[in-house]
Protein backbone atom coordinates (compact mmCIF):
# COMPACT_ATOMS: atom_id res chain seq x y z
CA UNK A 1 0.00 0.00 0.00
CA UNK A 2 1.56 3.36 -1.19
CA UNK A 3 0.75 6.82 1.16
CA UNK A 4 1.16 9.60 -0.20
CA UNK A 5 4.10 11.07 -0.58
CA UNK A 6 4.71 14.73 1.88
CA UNK A 7 5.21 16.74 -1.02
CA UNK A 8 3.91 14.76 -4.56
CA UNK A 9 5.33 14.79 -7.89
CA UNK A 10 3.65 16.55 -10.77
CA UNK A 11 1.78 14.22 -12.35
CA UNK A 12 -0.73 16.77 -14.57
CA UNK A 13 -0.71 20.16 -15.93
CA UNK A 14 -4.54 20.76 -15.54
CA UNK A 15 -6.91 18.27 -13.73
CA UNK A 16 -10.42 19.03 -13.87
CA UNK A 17 -12.73 17.30 -11.84
CA UNK A 18 -16.40 17.50 -12.78
CA UNK A 19 -18.80 17.05 -9.80
CA UNK A 20 -18.16 18.73 -6.31
CA UNK A 21 -20.26 16.26 -3.93
CA UNK A 22 -18.91 14.08 -1.58
CA UNK A 23 -16.10 12.33 -4.01
CA UNK A 24 -15.42 15.44 -6.03
CA UNK A 25 -14.65 17.52 -3.49
CA UNK A 26 -12.19 14.81 -1.63
CA UNK A 27 -10.40 14.04 -4.58
CA UNK A 28 -9.67 18.07 -5.02
CA UNK A 29 -8.89 18.46 -1.13
CA UNK A 30 -6.33 15.24 -1.58
CA UNK A 31 -4.94 16.61 -5.03
CA UNK A 32 -4.44 19.96 -3.72
CA UNK A 33 -1.57 20.06 -1.28
CA UNK A 34 0.22 17.40 -3.06
CA UNK A 35 0.66 19.37 -5.71
CA UNK A 36 -0.11 16.49 -8.40
CA UNK A 37 -1.76 19.10 -10.82
CA UNK A 38 -0.23 22.46 -11.52
CA UNK A 39 -4.16 24.01 -12.11
CA UNK A 40 -6.94 21.96 -10.55
CA UNK A 41 -10.57 23.09 -11.63
CA UNK A 42 -13.71 21.63 -9.82
CA UNK A 43 -16.74 22.25 -12.10
CA UNK A 44 -20.16 21.65 -11.54
CA UNK A 45 -23.58 22.69 -13.06
CA UNK A 46 -25.18 23.87 -9.54
CA UNK A 47 -24.31 27.11 -8.70
CA UNK A 48 -25.09 26.31 -5.27
CA UNK A 49 -22.57 23.93 -4.80
CA UNK A 50 -20.13 25.94 -6.97
CA UNK A 51 -20.72 29.12 -4.38
CA UNK A 52 -20.29 26.45 -1.51
CA UNK A 53 -16.76 25.19 -3.47
CA UNK A 54 -15.21 28.65 -4.11
CA UNK A 55 -16.12 29.36 -0.23
CA UNK A 56 -14.46 26.84 0.85
CA UNK A 57 -11.35 26.78 -1.53
CA UNK A 58 -10.77 23.61 -2.87
CA UNK A 59 -9.49 24.34 -6.45
CA UNK A 60 -8.02 26.92 -8.18
CA UNK A 61 -10.98 27.62 -10.21
CA UNK A 62 -14.57 26.46 -8.77
CA UNK A 63 -17.16 26.64 -12.02
CA UNK A 64 -20.17 26.13 -13.30
CA UNK A 65 -19.22 26.27 -17.11
CA UNK A 66 -17.88 22.69 -18.04
CA UNK A 67 -17.36 23.25 -21.45
CA UNK A 68 -14.92 26.47 -20.34
CA UNK A 69 -13.70 24.02 -17.77
CA UNK A 70 -12.28 21.14 -19.52
CA UNK A 71 -10.62 23.32 -22.27
CA UNK A 72 -6.72 22.07 -21.98
CA UNK A 73 -7.59 20.11 -19.13
CA UNK A 74 -5.13 16.71 -19.21
CA UNK A 75 -7.22 15.10 -16.97
CA UNK A 76 -11.23 15.02 -16.56
CA UNK A 77 -12.50 13.18 -14.14
CA UNK A 78 -15.79 12.82 -13.73
CA UNK A 79 -17.52 12.41 -10.32
CA UNK A 80 -21.29 13.04 -10.75
CA UNK A 81 -24.12 10.04 -10.91
CA UNK A 82 -23.38 7.84 -13.41
CA UNK A 83 -27.18 8.59 -14.87
CA UNK A 84 -25.46 12.52 -15.95
CA UNK A 85 -22.38 11.09 -17.72
CA UNK A 86 -23.72 10.82 -21.17
CA UNK A 87 -25.33 14.19 -20.79
CA UNK A 88 -22.33 15.32 -19.14
CA UNK A 89 -19.99 14.14 -22.15
CA UNK A 90 -22.37 15.31 -24.80
CA UNK A 91 -21.98 18.90 -23.61
CA UNK A 92 -17.76 18.23 -23.32
CA UNK A 93 -16.84 16.33 -25.93
CA UNK A 94 -16.28 18.90 -28.43
CA UNK A 95 -14.21 20.92 -26.44
CA UNK A 96 -11.53 17.88 -25.47
CA UNK A 97 -7.98 18.77 -26.31
CA UNK A 98 -6.24 15.08 -28.27
CA UNK A 99 -4.44 13.75 -25.61
CA UNK A 100 -7.04 14.39 -22.84
CA UNK A 101 -7.70 11.49 -20.40
CA UNK A 102 -11.29 11.23 -19.17
CA UNK A 103 -11.57 9.24 -15.95
CA UNK A 104 -14.91 8.97 -13.90
CA UNK A 105 -15.49 7.37 -10.23
CA UNK A 106 -18.89 5.97 -11.13
CA UNK A 107 -20.18 2.84 -9.02
CA UNK A 108 -21.17 1.02 -12.37
CA UNK A 109 -19.00 0.65 -15.24
CA UNK A 110 -20.01 -1.63 -17.85
CA UNK A 111 -23.44 0.36 -19.41
CA UNK A 112 -21.63 3.58 -18.81
CA UNK A 113 -18.57 2.86 -20.69
CA UNK A 114 -20.74 1.58 -23.03
CA UNK A 115 -22.83 4.60 -23.42
CA UNK A 116 -19.63 7.34 -22.99
CA UNK A 117 -16.90 5.55 -25.77
CA UNK A 118 -18.53 6.21 -28.80
CA UNK A 119 -19.41 9.92 -27.38
CA UNK A 120 -15.88 10.97 -27.42
CA UNK A 121 -13.13 12.23 -30.02
CA UNK A 122 -10.79 9.57 -31.14
CA UNK A 123 -7.56 10.84 -29.40
CA UNK A 124 -9.09 11.19 -25.80
CA UNK A 125 -8.37 7.96 -23.71
CA UNK A 126 -11.09 7.09 -21.47
CA UNK A 127 -9.86 4.90 -18.11
CA UNK A 128 -13.12 3.68 -16.25
CA UNK A 129 -12.34 3.73 -12.64
CA UNK A 130 -14.35 3.78 -9.33
CA UNK A 131 -12.72 4.12 -5.82
CA UNK A 132 -14.52 2.25 -3.23
CA UNK A 133 -14.94 4.66 -0.65
CA UNK A 134 -17.34 6.71 0.70
CA UNK A 135 -19.88 7.92 3.70
CA UNK A 136 -22.88 8.19 4.33
CA UNK A 137 -22.91 12.55 3.61
CA UNK A 138 -22.77 14.06 0.42
CA UNK A 139 -22.49 17.56 -0.89
CA UNK A 140 -18.91 19.59 -0.88
CA UNK A 141 -18.76 19.74 2.94
CA UNK A 142 -18.68 16.40 3.23
CA UNK A 143 -15.53 15.91 1.77
CA UNK A 144 -12.53 15.15 3.00
CA UNK A 145 -8.70 14.95 2.11
CA UNK A 146 -7.64 11.47 3.37
CA UNK A 147 -11.53 9.92 2.10
CA UNK A 148 -9.03 7.31 -0.40
CA UNK A 149 -6.30 6.32 2.15
CA UNK A 150 -5.97 2.57 2.18
CA UNK A 151 -8.87 2.06 0.27
CA UNK A 152 -9.40 0.10 -3.35
CA UNK A 153 -9.51 1.89 -6.45
CA UNK A 154 -10.93 -0.20 -9.55
CA UNK A 155 -9.70 0.35 -12.43
CA UNK A 156 -11.71 -1.03 -15.42
CA UNK A 157 -10.23 -0.43 -18.63
CA UNK A 158 -11.50 -1.05 -22.50
CA UNK A 159 -9.87 -3.30 -24.75
CA UNK A 160 -9.11 -0.15 -26.79
CA UNK A 161 -8.28 2.06 -23.63
CA UNK A 162 -4.11 2.64 -24.32
CA UNK A 163 -1.67 1.34 -20.82
CA UNK A 164 0.32 4.53 -20.88
CA UNK A 165 -3.54 6.16 -19.67
CA UNK A 166 -4.11 3.52 -17.41
CA UNK A 167 -0.70 3.64 -15.69
CA UNK A 168 -1.05 7.70 -15.42
CA UNK A 169 -4.74 7.44 -13.50
CA UNK A 170 -3.12 4.71 -11.48
CA UNK A 171 -0.33 7.46 -10.19
CA UNK A 172 -2.76 9.43 -9.18
CA UNK A 173 -4.59 7.71 -7.29
CA UNK A 174 -1.91 5.62 -5.75
CA UNK A 175 -0.80 9.35 -4.55
CA UNK A 176 -3.47 10.49 -2.72
CA UNK A 177 -3.14 6.87 -1.40
CA UNK A 178 -5.60 4.66 -2.59
CA UNK A 179 -4.72 0.96 -3.92
CA UNK A 180 -5.08 0.52 -7.05
CA UNK A 181 -6.23 -2.68 -8.91
CA UNK A 182 -7.74 -4.19 -12.57
CA UNK A 183 -10.61 -5.85 -13.46
CA UNK A 184 -12.89 -6.07 -16.31
CA UNK A 185 -16.16 -3.80 -16.49
CA UNK A 186 -18.73 -6.56 -16.25
CA UNK A 187 -16.50 -8.60 -13.89
CA UNK A 188 -16.23 -5.47 -11.10
CA UNK A 189 -20.24 -4.93 -11.77
CA UNK A 190 -20.81 -8.57 -11.11
CA UNK A 191 -18.56 -8.07 -7.80
CA UNK A 192 -20.50 -4.72 -6.81
CA UNK A 193 -23.88 -6.03 -7.12
CA UNK A 194 -22.83 -8.35 -4.36
CA UNK A 195 -20.83 -6.40 -1.85
CA UNK A 196 -22.41 -2.72 -2.42
CA UNK A 197 -25.31 -2.88 -4.29
CA UNK A 198 -27.48 -5.42 -2.83
CA UNK A 199 -26.71 -4.25 0.66
CA UNK A 200 -27.82 -1.03 0.03
CA UNK A 201 -30.92 -1.68 -1.97
CA UNK A 202 -32.00 -4.56 0.73
CA UNK A 203 -30.89 -1.62 3.65
CA UNK A 204 -33.11 1.05 1.79
CA UNK A 205 -36.01 -1.57 2.02
CA UNK A 206 -35.64 -2.23 5.70
CA UNK A 207 -35.76 1.35 6.47
CA UNK A 208 -38.80 2.05 4.15
CA UNK A 209 -40.47 -0.74 6.06
CA UNK A 210 -39.71 0.22 9.38
CA UNK A 211 -41.61 3.27 8.07
CA UNK A 212 -44.30 1.46 7.43
CA UNK A 213 -44.98 0.23 10.65
CA UNK A 214 -46.85 3.18 12.79
CA UNK A 215 -45.53 6.43 14.32
CA UNK A 216 -44.94 4.68 17.73
CA UNK A 217 -42.91 1.94 16.86
CA UNK A 218 -41.22 3.65 14.51
CA UNK A 219 -39.46 5.38 16.87
CA UNK A 220 -38.59 2.93 18.58
CA UNK A 221 -37.22 0.55 16.28
CA UNK A 222 -34.77 3.54 15.61
CA UNK A 223 -34.33 3.79 19.21
CA UNK A 224 -33.23 0.17 20.02
CA UNK A 225 -31.35 -0.63 16.04
CA UNK A 226 -28.16 -1.01 18.07
CA UNK A 227 -28.00 -3.99 16.25
CA UNK A 228 -27.98 -4.89 12.66
CA UNK A 229 -30.87 -2.11 11.63
CA UNK A 230 -28.57 0.71 12.50
CA UNK A 231 -25.82 -0.66 10.11
CA UNK A 232 -28.77 -0.42 7.68
CA UNK A 233 -30.21 3.10 8.42
CA UNK A 234 -26.16 4.14 7.79
CA UNK A 235 -26.45 2.80 4.20
CA UNK A 236 -29.95 4.16 3.72
CA UNK A 237 -29.18 7.59 4.01
CA UNK A 238 -26.62 7.90 1.04
CA UNK A 239 -27.78 9.77 -1.68
CA UNK A 240 -30.77 9.01 -3.29
CA UNK A 241 -29.74 10.33 -7.11
CA UNK A 242 -26.69 8.37 -6.75
CA UNK A 243 -28.19 5.35 -5.86
CA UNK A 244 -30.83 5.39 -8.32
CA UNK A 245 -28.74 5.51 -11.32
CA UNK A 246 -26.52 2.65 -9.77
CA UNK A 247 -29.59 0.40 -10.11
CA UNK A 248 -30.50 1.44 -13.21
CA UNK A 249 -27.05 1.17 -14.93
CA UNK A 250 -26.38 -2.34 -13.17
CA UNK A 251 -29.82 -3.50 -13.80
CA UNK A 252 -28.81 -7.13 -14.68
CA UNK A 253 -25.97 -7.92 -12.25
CA UNK A 254 -28.23 -6.50 -9.35
CA UNK A 255 -31.60 -8.14 -10.45
CA UNK A 256 -29.35 -11.45 -10.72
CA UNK A 257 -28.07 -11.19 -6.96
CA UNK A 258 -31.44 -9.92 -5.81
CA UNK A 259 -32.40 -13.22 -7.29
CA UNK A 260 -29.85 -15.72 -5.84
CA UNK A 261 -30.76 -14.18 -2.24
CA UNK A 262 -34.31 -14.40 -2.12
CA UNK A 263 -33.72 -18.05 -2.97
CA UNK A 264 -31.25 -18.24 -0.26
CA UNK A 265 -33.63 -16.42 1.85
CA UNK A 266 -36.97 -18.55 0.75
CA UNK A 267 -35.08 -21.46 2.28
CA UNK A 268 -34.33 -20.01 5.70
CA UNK A 269 -37.82 -18.53 5.87
CA UNK A 270 -39.10 -22.14 5.54
CA UNK A 271 -36.81 -23.22 7.49
CA UNK A 272 -38.00 -21.25 10.42
CA UNK A 273 -41.21 -21.98 9.34
CA UNK A 274 -41.37 -25.63 9.93
CA UNK A 275 -38.62 -25.53 12.80
CA UNK A 276 -35.20 -27.36 10.81
CA UNK A 277 -33.06 -26.26 13.55
CA UNK A 278 -30.30 -27.93 12.02
CA UNK A 279 -30.34 -26.67 9.09
CA UNK A 280 -30.54 -22.75 10.05
CA UNK A 281 -27.38 -23.85 12.68
CA UNK A 282 -25.54 -25.39 9.36
CA UNK A 283 -26.06 -21.99 7.18
CA UNK A 284 -25.56 -19.71 10.09
CA UNK A 285 -22.24 -21.47 10.98
CA UNK A 286 -20.82 -21.78 7.05
CA UNK A 287 -21.73 -18.12 7.09
CA UNK A 288 -19.58 -17.25 10.01
CA UNK A 289 -16.60 -19.45 8.63
CA UNK A 290 -16.54 -16.89 5.93
CA UNK A 291 -16.15 -14.35 7.82
CA UNK A 292 -13.22 -15.72 9.55
CA UNK A 293 -11.73 -15.68 6.37
CA UNK A 294 -11.65 -11.90 6.28
CA UNK A 295 -9.18 -9.84 8.86
CA UNK A 296 -11.51 -7.06 10.79
CA UNK B 1 -28.05 7.36 31.72
CA UNK B 2 -26.63 6.27 34.87
CA UNK B 3 -22.89 5.53 35.01
CA UNK B 4 -21.90 3.33 37.34
CA UNK B 5 -20.40 4.38 40.68
CA UNK B 6 -16.47 3.96 41.24
CA UNK B 7 -17.75 1.24 43.85
CA UNK B 8 -21.38 0.07 44.14
CA UNK B 9 -23.90 -0.59 46.06
CA UNK B 10 -24.48 -3.93 47.82
CA UNK B 11 -27.61 -5.29 45.66
CA UNK B 12 -27.77 -8.89 45.97
CA UNK B 13 -26.44 -11.36 48.67
CA UNK B 14 -25.52 -14.27 46.18
CA UNK B 15 -25.82 -13.69 42.22
CA UNK B 16 -25.77 -16.57 40.22
CA UNK B 17 -25.28 -16.71 36.23
CA UNK B 18 -25.74 -19.77 33.91
CA UNK B 19 -23.81 -19.38 30.60
CA UNK B 20 -20.43 -17.79 30.75
CA UNK B 21 -20.48 -16.99 27.06
CA UNK B 22 -19.99 -13.30 25.93
CA UNK B 23 -23.04 -11.66 27.76
CA UNK B 24 -22.48 -13.77 30.95
CA UNK B 25 -18.77 -13.36 31.20
CA UNK B 26 -19.27 -9.33 30.44
CA UNK B 27 -22.05 -9.50 33.20
CA UNK B 28 -19.41 -11.24 35.59
CA UNK B 29 -16.82 -8.66 34.80
CA UNK B 30 -19.22 -5.34 35.32
CA UNK B 31 -20.56 -6.98 38.35
CA UNK B 32 -17.92 -8.48 40.47
CA UNK B 33 -15.51 -5.33 40.93
CA UNK B 34 -18.16 -2.85 41.63
CA UNK B 35 -19.30 -5.39 44.85
CA UNK B 36 -23.02 -5.40 43.88
CA UNK B 37 -23.59 -9.08 45.79
CA UNK B 38 -21.67 -10.35 48.44
CA UNK B 39 -20.92 -13.68 46.34
CA UNK B 40 -20.43 -14.10 42.19
CA UNK B 41 -21.16 -17.67 40.91
CA UNK B 42 -20.21 -18.62 37.18
CA UNK B 43 -22.47 -21.83 35.88
CA UNK B 44 -22.04 -23.59 32.76
CA UNK B 45 -22.49 -27.38 31.68
CA UNK B 46 -19.40 -26.94 28.92
CA UNK B 47 -16.37 -27.61 30.98
CA UNK B 48 -14.16 -26.03 28.75
CA UNK B 49 -15.75 -23.06 29.27
CA UNK B 50 -15.66 -23.39 33.10
CA UNK B 51 -12.16 -24.43 32.70
CA UNK B 52 -11.75 -20.99 30.58
CA UNK B 53 -13.81 -19.15 33.44
CA UNK B 54 -11.74 -20.38 36.26
CA UNK B 55 -8.52 -19.18 34.46
CA UNK B 56 -9.77 -15.59 33.85
CA UNK B 57 -11.06 -15.58 37.64
CA UNK B 58 -14.20 -14.11 36.36
CA UNK B 59 -16.26 -15.24 39.60
CA UNK B 60 -15.74 -16.07 43.24
CA UNK B 61 -17.09 -19.88 42.00
CA UNK B 62 -16.82 -21.04 38.65
CA UNK B 63 -19.01 -24.38 38.15
CA UNK B 64 -20.58 -27.06 36.08
CA UNK B 65 -22.93 -28.03 38.57
CA UNK B 66 -26.68 -26.14 38.02
CA UNK B 67 -28.54 -27.36 41.11
CA UNK B 68 -25.72 -26.84 43.53
CA UNK B 69 -24.99 -23.34 42.16
CA UNK B 70 -27.94 -21.92 42.36
CA UNK B 71 -28.70 -22.84 45.60
CA UNK B 72 -29.23 -20.10 48.21
CA UNK B 73 -29.44 -17.61 45.31
CA UNK B 74 -30.90 -14.64 45.48
CA UNK B 75 -30.71 -13.53 41.72
CA UNK B 76 -30.22 -16.16 38.85
CA UNK B 77 -29.29 -14.48 35.50
CA UNK B 78 -29.54 -17.13 32.61
CA UNK B 79 -27.16 -16.10 29.85
CA UNK B 80 -27.33 -19.07 27.29
CA UNK B 81 -28.68 -19.17 23.98
CA UNK B 82 -32.80 -19.01 25.15
CA UNK B 83 -33.08 -22.74 23.02
CA UNK B 84 -31.49 -24.18 26.43
CA UNK B 85 -33.77 -22.24 28.28
CA UNK B 86 -36.38 -24.88 29.20
CA UNK B 87 -33.93 -27.61 29.80
CA UNK B 88 -32.13 -25.64 32.18
CA UNK B 89 -34.90 -24.13 34.17
CA UNK B 90 -36.51 -27.66 34.73
CA UNK B 91 -32.88 -29.05 35.95
CA UNK B 92 -32.63 -25.80 38.61
CA UNK B 93 -36.17 -25.24 39.78
CA UNK B 94 -36.45 -27.18 42.78
CA UNK B 95 -33.51 -26.10 44.15
CA UNK B 96 -34.29 -22.62 43.40
CA UNK B 97 -35.06 -21.37 47.03
CA UNK B 98 -38.31 -18.54 48.03
CA UNK B 99 -37.18 -15.50 47.07
CA UNK B 100 -35.26 -16.05 44.12
CA UNK B 101 -35.47 -13.81 41.47
CA UNK B 102 -35.08 -15.12 38.07
CA UNK B 103 -34.02 -12.80 35.07
CA UNK B 104 -32.55 -13.89 31.67
CA UNK B 105 -30.68 -11.84 28.77
CA UNK B 106 -32.51 -13.77 25.86
CA UNK B 107 -33.25 -11.91 22.53
CA UNK B 108 -36.73 -13.43 22.56
CA UNK B 109 -39.50 -12.86 25.44
CA UNK B 110 -42.41 -13.60 24.56
CA UNK B 111 -42.36 -17.62 23.46
CA UNK B 112 -39.34 -17.73 26.11
CA UNK B 113 -41.26 -16.97 29.50
CA UNK B 114 -44.32 -18.60 28.11
CA UNK B 115 -42.24 -21.82 28.24
CA UNK B 116 -40.44 -20.82 31.43
CA UNK B 117 -42.99 -19.73 33.86
CA UNK B 118 -44.73 -22.81 34.40
CA UNK B 119 -41.57 -24.94 35.75
CA UNK B 120 -40.91 -21.87 38.26
CA UNK B 121 -42.16 -23.09 42.16
CA UNK B 122 -44.52 -20.07 42.76
CA UNK B 123 -42.29 -18.04 45.02
CA UNK B 124 -39.42 -17.82 42.58
CA UNK B 125 -40.10 -13.99 40.74
CA UNK B 126 -39.12 -14.53 36.87
CA UNK B 127 -38.22 -10.84 35.51
CA UNK B 128 -37.49 -11.40 31.46
CA UNK B 129 -34.46 -8.91 30.45
CA UNK B 130 -32.64 -8.26 27.38
CA UNK B 131 -30.03 -6.41 26.90
CA UNK B 132 -28.99 -5.14 23.96
CA UNK B 133 -25.59 -4.80 23.91
CA UNK B 134 -23.20 -7.67 21.68
CA UNK B 135 -20.33 -8.25 19.84
CA UNK B 136 -19.74 -10.71 16.73
CA UNK B 137 -17.45 -12.79 19.29
CA UNK B 138 -18.23 -15.37 21.44
CA UNK B 139 -17.17 -17.55 24.70
CA UNK B 140 -15.68 -16.33 27.88
CA UNK B 141 -12.77 -14.60 26.68
CA UNK B 142 -14.65 -12.43 24.93
CA UNK B 143 -16.58 -11.07 27.49
CA UNK B 144 -15.80 -7.43 28.60
CA UNK B 145 -17.10 -5.17 32.27
CA UNK B 146 -17.81 -2.25 29.85
CA UNK B 147 -20.05 -3.83 27.28
CA UNK B 148 -22.90 -2.98 29.00
CA UNK B 149 -22.36 0.49 29.56
CA UNK B 150 -24.48 3.43 27.88
CA UNK B 151 -26.89 0.15 26.13
CA UNK B 152 -30.22 -0.45 26.60
CA UNK B 153 -31.56 -3.03 28.67
CA UNK B 154 -35.20 -4.26 28.30
CA UNK B 155 -37.15 -5.62 30.58
CA UNK B 156 -40.36 -6.95 29.99
CA UNK B 157 -42.03 -8.29 32.83
CA UNK B 158 -45.57 -10.78 32.92
CA UNK B 159 -48.63 -9.76 34.90
CA UNK B 160 -48.07 -11.65 37.55
CA UNK B 161 -44.41 -10.31 38.16
CA UNK B 162 -43.89 -8.54 41.33
CA UNK B 163 -42.49 -4.87 40.69
CA UNK B 164 -40.05 -5.28 43.44
CA UNK B 165 -38.14 -7.84 41.55
CA UNK B 166 -38.42 -5.66 38.60
CA UNK B 167 -37.32 -2.55 40.40
CA UNK B 168 -34.10 -4.64 42.04
CA UNK B 169 -33.07 -6.18 38.17
CA UNK B 170 -33.70 -2.99 36.80
CA UNK B 171 -31.00 -1.43 39.76
CA UNK B 172 -28.44 -3.67 38.96
CA UNK B 173 -28.53 -3.08 34.96
CA UNK B 174 -28.47 0.72 35.70
CA UNK B 175 -25.33 -0.38 38.48
CA UNK B 176 -23.48 -1.38 35.54
CA UNK B 177 -24.06 1.51 32.88
CA UNK B 178 -27.28 0.49 30.91
CA UNK B 179 -30.29 2.14 30.35
CA UNK B 180 -33.78 0.33 31.20
CA UNK B 181 -36.60 0.48 29.32
CA UNK B 182 -40.16 -1.22 30.16
CA UNK B 183 -42.61 -2.84 27.48
CA UNK B 184 -44.31 -6.15 27.02
CA UNK B 185 -42.53 -9.12 25.76
CA UNK B 186 -44.77 -9.17 22.45
CA UNK B 187 -43.73 -5.33 21.61
CA UNK B 188 -40.44 -6.28 22.40
CA UNK B 189 -40.18 -9.33 20.28
CA UNK B 190 -41.75 -7.07 17.24
CA UNK B 191 -39.73 -4.35 17.51
CA UNK B 192 -36.48 -6.90 17.33
CA UNK B 193 -37.87 -8.55 15.05
CA UNK B 194 -37.14 -5.84 12.63
CA UNK B 195 -34.16 -3.91 14.28
CA UNK B 196 -31.91 -7.00 15.25
CA UNK B 197 -33.38 -10.42 14.19
CA UNK B 198 -34.29 -9.67 10.09
CA UNK B 199 -31.25 -8.10 9.33
CA UNK B 200 -29.12 -10.63 11.22
CA UNK B 201 -30.75 -13.29 8.62
CA UNK B 202 -30.33 -11.21 5.56
CA UNK B 203 -26.95 -10.70 6.47
CA UNK B 204 -26.90 -14.48 6.70
CA UNK B 205 -28.57 -14.87 3.98
CA UNK B 206 -26.09 -13.17 1.69
CA UNK B 207 -22.81 -14.24 2.87
CA UNK B 208 -23.61 -17.48 1.79
CA UNK B 209 -24.95 -15.89 -1.15
CA UNK B 210 -21.28 -14.67 -1.57
CA UNK B 211 -20.21 -18.43 -0.59
CA UNK B 212 -21.96 -19.80 -3.55
CA UNK B 213 -20.46 -18.50 -6.26
CA UNK B 214 -17.20 -19.89 -7.31
CA UNK B 215 -14.36 -19.27 -5.34
CA UNK B 216 -12.40 -16.62 -7.36
CA UNK B 217 -15.56 -14.09 -6.85
CA UNK B 218 -15.84 -15.25 -3.47
CA UNK B 219 -12.22 -14.13 -2.53
CA UNK B 220 -13.34 -10.29 -4.16
CA UNK B 221 -16.29 -10.11 -2.96
CA UNK B 222 -14.81 -10.36 0.59
CA UNK B 223 -11.98 -7.99 -0.58
CA UNK B 224 -13.84 -5.47 -2.18
CA UNK B 225 -16.56 -5.45 0.91
CA UNK B 226 -15.51 -2.08 2.15
CA UNK B 227 -19.40 -0.82 1.24
CA UNK B 228 -22.47 -2.32 2.75
CA UNK B 229 -21.14 -6.29 2.87
CA UNK B 230 -18.75 -6.00 5.44
CA UNK B 231 -21.15 -4.54 7.80
CA UNK B 232 -22.96 -8.06 6.94
CA UNK B 233 -20.11 -10.21 7.12
CA UNK B 234 -19.75 -8.78 10.76
CA UNK B 235 -23.29 -10.04 11.42
CA UNK B 236 -23.05 -13.16 9.85
CA UNK B 237 -20.05 -13.75 12.34
CA UNK B 238 -22.18 -13.99 15.19
CA UNK B 239 -22.75 -17.21 17.20
CA UNK B 240 -24.58 -19.62 15.10
CA UNK B 241 -26.47 -21.47 17.94
CA UNK B 242 -27.48 -18.43 19.46
CA UNK B 243 -29.16 -17.35 16.49
CA UNK B 244 -30.73 -20.34 15.76
CA UNK B 245 -32.68 -20.74 18.95
CA UNK B 246 -33.76 -16.71 17.89
CA UNK B 247 -35.21 -17.29 15.32
CA UNK B 248 -36.73 -20.68 16.31
CA UNK B 249 -37.96 -18.62 19.39
CA UNK B 250 -39.30 -15.47 17.23
CA UNK B 251 -40.76 -17.02 14.82
CA UNK B 252 -44.11 -15.38 13.91
CA UNK B 253 -42.39 -11.64 14.19
CA UNK B 254 -39.62 -12.85 11.98
CA UNK B 255 -42.13 -13.85 9.42
CA UNK B 256 -43.85 -11.06 9.79
CA UNK B 257 -41.53 -8.94 9.12
CA UNK B 258 -39.94 -11.00 6.84
CA UNK B 259 -42.74 -10.74 4.58
CA UNK B 260 -43.17 -6.77 4.69
CA UNK B 261 -39.36 -6.53 3.41
CA UNK B 262 -39.59 -9.48 0.65
CA UNK B 263 -42.86 -6.81 -0.73
CA UNK B 264 -41.05 -4.16 -0.45
CA UNK B 265 -37.96 -5.54 -2.01
CA UNK B 266 -40.93 -6.89 -4.82
CA UNK B 267 -41.78 -3.38 -5.33
CA UNK B 268 -37.89 -2.28 -6.06
CA UNK B 269 -37.59 -5.52 -8.17
CA UNK B 270 -39.83 -4.54 -10.13
CA UNK B 271 -38.89 -0.47 -10.73
CA UNK B 272 -35.44 -1.55 -11.55
CA UNK B 273 -36.19 -4.33 -13.92
CA UNK B 274 -38.75 -1.47 -15.61
CA UNK B 275 -36.35 1.39 -15.03
CA UNK B 276 -38.52 2.97 -13.48
CA UNK B 277 -36.45 5.71 -11.93
CA UNK B 278 -38.94 7.94 -10.12
CA UNK B 279 -39.85 5.66 -7.81
CA UNK B 280 -36.74 4.51 -7.03
CA UNK B 281 -35.38 8.00 -6.06
CA UNK B 282 -38.57 8.54 -4.35
CA UNK B 283 -38.18 5.59 -1.85
CA UNK B 284 -34.75 6.13 -1.41
CA UNK B 285 -34.94 9.70 -0.56
CA UNK B 286 -37.86 8.61 2.22
CA UNK B 287 -35.25 6.27 3.62
CA UNK B 288 -32.51 8.78 3.85
CA UNK B 289 -35.43 10.86 5.41
CA UNK B 290 -35.61 8.69 8.33
CA UNK B 291 -32.63 8.11 8.80
CA UNK B 292 -31.95 12.25 9.47
CA UNK B 293 -34.22 11.06 12.43
CA UNK B 294 -31.41 9.43 14.44
CA UNK B 295 -28.89 11.06 15.83
CA UNK B 296 -25.31 9.73 14.80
Amino acid sequence: MSLPPSTGTLLFDRIVIIGAGLIGSSLARAIRPLRLTRSLTLADADARVIKTATRLHLADECTVDLQAAVMDADLVILATPVGSFTDIVQTIASHLKAGTILTDVGSVKHSVAAAVVPLLPPQVAYVPGHPIAGTEFSGPEAGFAELFRGRWCVLTPLPETPLPAVARVQELWEAIGAIVTVMTPEHHDRVLALTSHLPTLIAFSAVNTAADLGEHIQSEVLQFSAGGFRGFTRLAAQDPVMWRDIFLANRDAVLEQLHLLQEDLAALTRAIRWGDAAMLEERFARARAIRRGLND
